[in-house]
């Protein structure tokens, strides 16, 4: 199962009660962290997400709405006592900013606390079910997005089949792998017609902020939902470049040119009490589009 | 006028929609800010503080739960395009914390905004009508007590009896001030009998996290209101000194000793989701003992 749920889905200032940058992704049981604005373990206890099932943390950049909850939460996870080690990935100075508050409150974990400096794309967590990797965005500080990938799960045997092939179990791992079997008379027993078919790893990805910049396209293809960044309506492009953001209808183009299946929009500006207009306009040019909303999970 | 609204009453973890400590003491047409936990920007919206009439922060101590909200409200300034002067007291390094954070994200402030490092007790802000100083409290790391002080207002000129002795108006400022005048033909003229009475300038004092030493008591004397933390019930009175924080009896008891006119207890710790205990055992010993809610104002 892969799920996102979001904690935050507005720019800089909070707004409309509308929140900074944050969301839950959950991955193989697991809940990892991406962005921490803010007041974000306020929104974990409001949507009940398990603190505890946080282990990995992942901080796109340093501008302050994607980061200022970090040392409050690290902090509260210490005062509540948690065991578990908490890896913690972004760019520098990250590490050096939450050192530096942990040392003068004179503070000690009761975990292992292990920062992951991010300075380029590349596979951050690889595990057995799943991977997750970086790429970096277009924005005016250093910032990434993060991939979230199941991998293919492996394939399913057919026993019945199998054992009409006579193939020994002890190649049944290599079977699951995808590998021909050649019997002791040569013949090719071709895989797929002892095994069945497993099914895809599903894939979500977090764009972070940035401008229009289609040399991103590569990292989102075909992804199954991407969250994108949308500050400004259209009709604010100027200050969506002069900024380095996004507008809705260039959320909604990246998700066309990368052929992605679903497309959620988040970080809106302050200055948008209403936010049914972001939707319209996206949809116009990428029809399966919709608004985050904070404390909704989305199934990727 | 001088008054207090409560804007967080707990201690480090958020809990029972409780937030941490944060207050605005209203002064003079001012608002200084009083602490400033993760959240305090979002709870000044809630209950509607004017955030452009904010140009002093005073931070206690740098446990994360009294500053980690700092940044944020000072990004969303200049993100809301302030342009008045801001002044921030706080204990070293705060200055070093915030201006590491702003550096990184490449943030340029539209004011000016001073830093003053608090390191012993003295005045911290003085002007005609009032003036703020601080003290040292015993806390497990450097940690300092607000006191705000009305200064006393000058006395009224009683005009009929002054042109009945013929005092010249060019005195007038030296009678408010509370001199007596001598006239032509050497008789004296007691002030009291040409000036009203002034009314005396109030007091409030924020006593910051401390543990129960009686050697704060000159500072709080007489005060018209107290903040006193009461972070434990008296049954957790170990707890409470080694953890260097009050409970409930001891705030009680500072209040009692200090001989000051009413006492608000808050900075409760996440444990108690009830209150209604906390005010029950202060009272038993200092009557005039109220819970600091958040969202109330208080008049001193």
């Amino acid at each position: 199962m892969l799920a996102v749920t979001i904690l935050g889905n507005n720019s800089a200032v909070p707004a409309f009660d509308r929140h900074p940058t944050s969301q839950i992704v959950t991955m193989d049981g697991i809940n990892f962290l991406v962005d921490c604005g803010e007041g974000t373990q306020i929104q974990m206890m409001k949507y009940k997400i398990r603190r505890a099932k946080i282990s990995h943390i992942f901080i796109s950049h340093l501008h302050g709405d994607h980061y200022f909850g970090l040392v409050g939460l690290i902090n509260t996870f210490g005062l509540l006592n948690h065991q578990q080690d908490l890896h913690v990935f972004g760019p520098s100075p990250l590490q050096e900013i939450i050192e530096l508050q942990l040392k003068v409150a004179n503070a000690t974990l009761p975990f292992q606390l292990y920062f992951h400096t991010i300075n380029k794309d590349g596979i951050l967590v690889d595990e057995s079910k799943f991977e997750v990797r970086c790429f970096r965005t277009n924005h005016r500080i250093e910032c990434y997005g993060f991939v979230f990938t199941e991998k293919k799960k492996p394939r399913k045997i057919n026993l019945e089949k199998a054992r009409e092939a006579e193939i020994p179990a002890n190649f049944y791992k290599k079977l699951e792998e995808g590998l021909d079997y050649i019997n002791k008379k040569n013949e090719l027993i071709k895989n797929e017609e002892v095994t069945f078919e497993s099914s895809k790893g599903k894939t979500y990805i977090f764009c972070a902020d940035t401008k229009y910049d289609e040399s991103l396209v590569p990292h989102l293809r075909g992804a199954d939902i991407i969250y994108h960044e949308t500050t400004y309506l259209d009709n604010l492009k100027d200050k969506a470049v002069e900024r380095f953001h996004s507008t809705s209808k260039q959320a909604a183009l990246m998700a066309k040119k990368a052929k992605v299946k679903k497309l959620l929009i988040g970080h809106f500006s302050s200055k948008y009490a209403e936010l049914v207009e972001f939707e319209k306009e996206a949809r116009e040019i990428f029809e399966n589009t919709e608004i985050a909303v904070e404390g909704v999970t989305y199934q990727v």
